[in-house]
This record gives C-alpha cells, structure tokens and sequence, in this order.
C-alpha cells in the first residue's frame, strides 16, 4: 500500500482528493492549510473563536463515502433565514463540534467518522493562522481576503509570513514523514498553496522524509498575483519554499475548449494557460484539464472566485496511479 | 417482539424513550408533537419555512446509540456568536437536511441513519402545526409559545385545535396500526400531548388500533392550566381527546425529596404531586420519580420551563417492560 499526502486546501484539494480516493490500495493523508478567513468560514471565525472549517469541510466531503445526500448536506450553504443565511451548513458543524471537543483536531476526527471518511483530513496547524504580506514598499496586508486581493505584482512582494507563530501539527508531521509521495497543489499559490509551506515545521519535515515530491502544475495563472508566471515559475517559487527539489512535474497538455476559454475570459482573466516552458526530465506531460463546462451563478459573489478551468479529477488520479504503480 | 408507540414531544419523551430503549426485544416507534413555535425552533421554522426540529432532536437524540460526543453535539447550543446564538446545533441540521431533502420526514430518515438511531422516530403531522386556543369569551390564542401562557383555568378553555388542517402523517398511522402497546405522554398537557390527539386523523387510527394503552400520569401540575389537577382529571381528560378509555394507568407513590419540592417551588410552582384520587384496577402505582436534583442555569431563560420534579427513565421502562412481559 502507498501512502499519499495531498498539501492543499479549497477546490484544488477537493478535485484531487475526489479522484485519489478510487485508487486502490493506497493510504490518503490530506494536509490543509488554514488561514482562510473569508465568507462563512470568516464569520465563524470572528464570532466563536473557532479554527477556519471551510477547506477542511471540501477534503471532508471529497474524501466521504456516505451517501450524497449527507456529502450535498455537508456543501449545502442556507439561502434564506435572518441568522443563517451565508453559512454551510457542514462549516456550522465543524464549529459546533469543535465547541463540544474543545478540539478542532477531535472534531475533525469525529466528523471524519461519521462521513466515513476514507483516509485522514489533518489541519496543518492547530494555532490561529493570520495569513500576512509585507510589501516593497514596507507596508503589511494581514488576513487571507486581503491577501487574496492584494497586487502581489505591482507593489512587489518583499515575503508571505503568519502573524503570530504557527506551528505544523503532529499529525501533519507524522504523515509526512510515512508518506512514499507528497502531492503539492494543485490550487490558489498564495492563498491555498504556501500556506501550507511557511507553517513553522514543514520544511524540516520535507527535508527528514524520503517521499517524492509531486508537482502538478496550475493550469491558470490568478490575475495580479501569478499573471504571466510560466509552469518555471511554479516549480522554482515552490522548490524555494519547500528547500528541496521536487520529483515530479505535472503538466497539463491539452488546450481547453474554446467556449471555455470564453468564459474564464468573462470572469477570472485572459483564459490562457500556464505556459509549458519546461525542458526537464521531471516532467510528465499529460491531458489533466476537465472537458465539464461550469455554471456557476454569477449573481452569487461567493462562487466568483472558483476557477472555470479546472483540473480533471479522474485524469489526475489515472496520471498519478501510473506513477505509484508503474 | 413487542411493538411499543410513545406518544408526546420534549423531555417527556426524552424521558422515557431513554429509559425504553434499553428493554431488549422492543420496537419503539416515537410519535412527535409538531406545534413547537419558540426559541431557536420557532426561529428556523419562521426564517427557513421548516418544520419545527426541537422535539424531534430531543426524541432522536434518546434513541440514538451513537457516542457520548455525537449526542452531546445534538443538543449543543450555540452561546456565542451574533448569528448563531441560542440555536441549537441539531435544530440546524434537520433543518438542512429538510432543505436538502425537500421533505422533513426523509431528513429526519436520514438523520436516523448518521445518529443510529434504535426504533423510529415519527412527526405526527407533516403539515405546518400551528396550535390555538378559543377561550370562553370567544378570543382566540395562536402558537404555542401563547398556548403555553394562556391562564386556561381562569379564562375557560372552549376548545384546543390547528388554525389550519393538520393531517396524521401516515408512518404515524401505520405505528399505531402495528403497536402493542401506545404510551400517552407523560408531558405537557396542552403543549406536548394533546397536540398529539388533535390531529386530523388519530382518534380514528386509535379507535382501529388493539394496542393496549398506557397513561402515565404528569407527577406535577401546570400552573394555570392544570392546577389542583388529579390523577382524575388526567384520566378523563386524555379519554375524551382519544375517545377510547385507556388499559393502564402509572401513578408515582412516592414523594420528592424536601430539596426538591424546595427548587421546585422557586421556579415553578407549589411543588406539590399530582394527587393520586383514583380508585381504579386499571391503576399501578409504583416509585417513578427520578431522586436527582437538576441544576439549572436560572439565567438561561430557555431553561425555565423544565421541570424539577420529573419520571425517572430507569424507573419508568421497568414498570412498562414488567407490564409488557407480565
């Protein structure tokens, strides 16, 4: 049996863990990061002192082998009513949950149980993670939402740091250092990605394990932060981060559609891809990009952010099965 | 295996769905009250358009043989936060599961499943339950949160009924059908066992039904709805709603301690026992009152109605299961 490690967090995680999950014989560890701050997660945050539940809440889901009934109950976000409106309700649950345990880590336990939960779902740190910037010009951008809206291009970003201390989790550590091959990404860089690797811990617990790395390459680029970055880019920032070169390089091959392109245009950017710039023999070129085009509601400001270009989850995991078993 | 239906709502049926549960060889089909309109119920049933979840919680959450924390987690009330405060954690999940499903009984199917639940747990009505009272001077009370503050005893009580037709839910229908046994109350008068009986359709399921019916009298009186009550009244007042005589009647002989009368008093009334006047063969008289002193947060106005003096579970399902396999 192999043992996998996703690092991740948000719709990224969602869509690998969801494919990974049919592999056979394999052990799945999903490390998440939690400095979100936004939306429902964000209010719970702020009003019960809880420990962000939202990325958490999609690997739960993703990894769940109850019915779809409870996976939709899990994702269902109340449309109507004064006091709930805005909330998931699987976020409530988490919170509550960790309210009764007195233990987000217990919490994600037990809500693990009762989805049955096929492998772990482990927060990457049990600390209250402020997501923080400092500028080149000196100022400093704190919490993911502002994070998320800074131009990280223009203004020059001098470092990606927490507030206060943020410590790797034990669990997280553990899984690490067991895992035969550790999955970085794919998802939003600064925001879902090095979250994970700035946390106090994980770059040590990179360096003491034998798994190899495994990059898959963001198909899109997010405007202000990564526009133009080549799938170079991702390899070098990340490697930084990490200190440690990675194994495995995920490139996707294949073009999207173009009513695709249309309506990434529309919403998120200039609909191009990353651009393949590698000549490395890491790399594994592969069609990883889902054909499924997505209506999201576009009066609906919390779906704005999801990206219209998303990994395959099935090609994904076919791609990353052949290399566990090849 | 003998079929056993308990007809109530609230901690009456907490109370002795705790205790039955354990009767091995039982199959326990619990009948609820729908008309519940206060708190963090009536919140959700006015913000969300759902049924009224807070009974049903509590019936679920005694029958549920899921772990200590899990059913901790059922009953968790949200004491911080502006937008989830005084709700009740489980209130919200059957009204998610209402929204996701569409229907409140299949949520509550559904949340019998993940809270593994022994027996079945059965709204009596799937219509929108809203209770009312005609009083002698032809004024008319709507909700039961006005129910319960209504002074029947000086205002005359013309008639108990739904401002719109309530229909007996046909799994209700079909328990009594089956039952071997129909257990009325104990529990509020007006507010948990009548509504039971009101409905559209149940004294015609019970006038079908050869299930022997048990009648365990209320140890305490409500205050200005049923005081000087006794054991009588209930009698005659249950038989006239069901329009069947009843087979057994549990009558408690033995006194609460001073400690209790005492608390009881403080908070609810003279903290005198319903009076035992009957001289009947139908009657067992047995120790039913629970010897532990709750306390109560008497900050907690959600609190306050509970009683003091109340059945003891244990106690209880001894006397019912001596009774089911004399």
């Amino acid at each position: 049996m192999k043992r996998i490690v996703t690092v991740g967090g948000g719709t990224g995680s969602y869509t690998v863990l969801s494919g990974l999950k049919n592999i056979p014989d394999v052990s799945l560890s999903a490390l998440v990061s939690m400095s979100d701050n936004g939306g429902s997660t964000g209010i719970l945050r702020d009003e019960l002192g809880v420990l962000p539940p939202g990325d958490i809440r999609q690997c739960l889901v993703a990894l769940s082998e109850q019915t779809d009934i409870v996976r939709k109950l899990m994702n269902y976000r109340f449309e109507e009513g004064g006091t709930l409106v805005g909330h998931s309700f699987g976020n409530i649950f988490l919170a509550a949950l960790e309210k009764v345990t007195g233990s987000f880590v217990q919490g994600v336990e037990i809500a693990s149980d009762i989805l049955k939960v096929k492998g772990n779902v482990i927060p990457i740190t049990k600390n209250n993670a402020d997501l923080a910037l400092e500028l080149e010009d000196g100022s400093m951008i704190i919490g993911q939402v502002n994070v998320s809206d800074t131009n990280t291009q223009t203004k020059g970003l001098k470092r990606i740091f927490y507030k206060d201390p943020v410590i790797l989790n034990e669990h997280a550590s553990e899984a690490i250092d067991k895992a035969d091959y550790i999955l970085v990404g794919p998802g939003n860089h600064y925001c879902s990605v090095l979250p994970n690797l700035i946390v106090d811990g994980f770059k040590e617990a990179i360096s003491k394990s034998n798994a190899k790395i495994i990059l898959p390459i963001n198909l899109t680029n997010k405007q202000d932060q990564t526009t133009n970055w080549k799938a170079s880019d991702y390899v070098r920032d990340i490697e930084k981060y990490l200190d440690k070169s990675v194994d495995i390089i995920l490139v996707n091959n294949e073009s999207p559609t173009p009513e695709q392109i249309e309506t990434y245009k529309l919403e998120e950017g200039d609909g191009v891809l990353v651009e393949d710039d590698l000549d490395d023999i890491r790399v594994i070129r592969r069609s990883l990009i889902s054909p499924i085009i997505i209506n999201f509601d576009r009066t609906d400001t919390r779906q704005m952010h999801r990206s219209f270009i998303r990994h395959d989850s099935e090609k994904l995991a076919d791609c990353i099965a052949k290399i566990i078993y090849q």
